[in-house]
């Protein structure tokens, strides 16, 4: 979303807020200035301040009381964050490496954004990580994991597969023609493989309780 | 001082920090968890936290406790940033005109950085503005205005004279083949200007209360 200007970019992310958890506010390459017009836009055109994440900069998040800070992984150590950022704000570190994950958790992370897991342009001539990795963190780890980088909607099965809480996109949406229809897509694909899962739990359940049973009567 | 590790630069800081009111930690380039180590690391070589400013980051001033923050021109605004910082944490803004310069006093910057006013390599192909223009916004703002920008130690009675409060260096010191010994020849000339201008306040007022007296007797 970097060569856009704040405006649109807060009403596009209005229109596809309502089928995603959250919106990164990011802005990589511009000044604390825009970040802090970008975040407020978002929370003039209506998305609540709960489902904004403003990236890297802490002072912008609690200048705007944004729900949460993404540090990146030359960003603040999450500890020092921790004790900044008002109790309730939730503060999610980016990693590569299942070391860098580790020490996030350590930290007080609340969640982890692992990546890149698949080819992307955004990141271009450097390997991706794959999804092998992203179960080995996934297991060894107590706080959620999304997984980011290249997902495209028909990864998503095996990215929940691998053990990731939740995905993160961001040229799959912001790239797409339709930003919204994108947006949607990615969500039905989550909800469809979120909903089995709570399914194949139920049916576990039942069966453990009532002995065998088929998936209608759920 | 973008190149170096910020161990070095601190220790280089701290051997310079008693010629010169202020230190700044800026690391444009880098993290901020880097900007954070060296600021940090300043502390811990002895420089007196009320000497540290730091540049654009607020979360970092904040973490630090460092006695000032500079905003660059696309950083955060004052106002804001004076809501976040603790009482008596000063906060100064890098302008480029007398209009920046005057919106910034509006915004309750403490002080401004106005340059660059001579050439320097750190603004290849930059206009350098001048004094003519230094001179104006001294005149028309009634806060300090710091002089910045390719200024060498012989610059410096011509800006004092166009009404700046002090000049900032980077370059000229961090270039230097003893960055201690030309610390020490910028504060040397700032020291006799100074002092020759409250000679001059301390002639004038013996003039005005006993009539002519020669420089000698003051």
């Amino acid at each position: 979303m970097e060569n856009d200007s704040h405006a649109y970019v807060a009403q596009v992310a209005a229109a596809i807020y309502p089928y995603v958890h959250f919106v990164h506010a990011r802005l990589k390459q511009k000044g604390a200035s825009e970040l802090l017009g970008l975040t407020r836009s978002m929370v003039e055109q209506g998305i609540p301040l709960q489902q904004i994440v403003v990236n890297d900069r802490v002072d912008v998040a609690l200048l705007t009381l944004a729900g949460a800070v993404q540090l990146p992984a030359n960003g603040l150590p999450a500890q020092d964050v921790k004790g900044l950022l008002p109790k309730g704000t939730r503060c999610g570190v980016s990693v590569h490496s299942l070391e860098e994950a580790q020490i996030a958790e350590r930290a007080g992370a609340d969640y982890v954004l692992y990546g890149h897991v698949y080819e992307t342009h955004c990141k271009p001539g450097v390997v991706p990580r794959g999804t092998a990795q992203l179960e080995r963190i996934c297991r060894l780890s107590n706080i959620p994991v999304i997984a980011l980088g290249g997902i495209q909607p028909h990864h998503i099965p095996e990215l929940y597969h691998a053990g990731a809480s939740g995905i993160a996109v961001m040229s799959g949406i912001w790239e797409a023609e339709s930003p919204i229809a994108a947006a949607m897509e990615y969500r039905q694909m989550v909800d469809q493989i979120v909903c089995s899962r709570c399914k194949e739990t139920r049916v576990e359940e039942f069966r453990k309780k009532y002995g065998q049973v088929s998936g209608e009567e759920i």
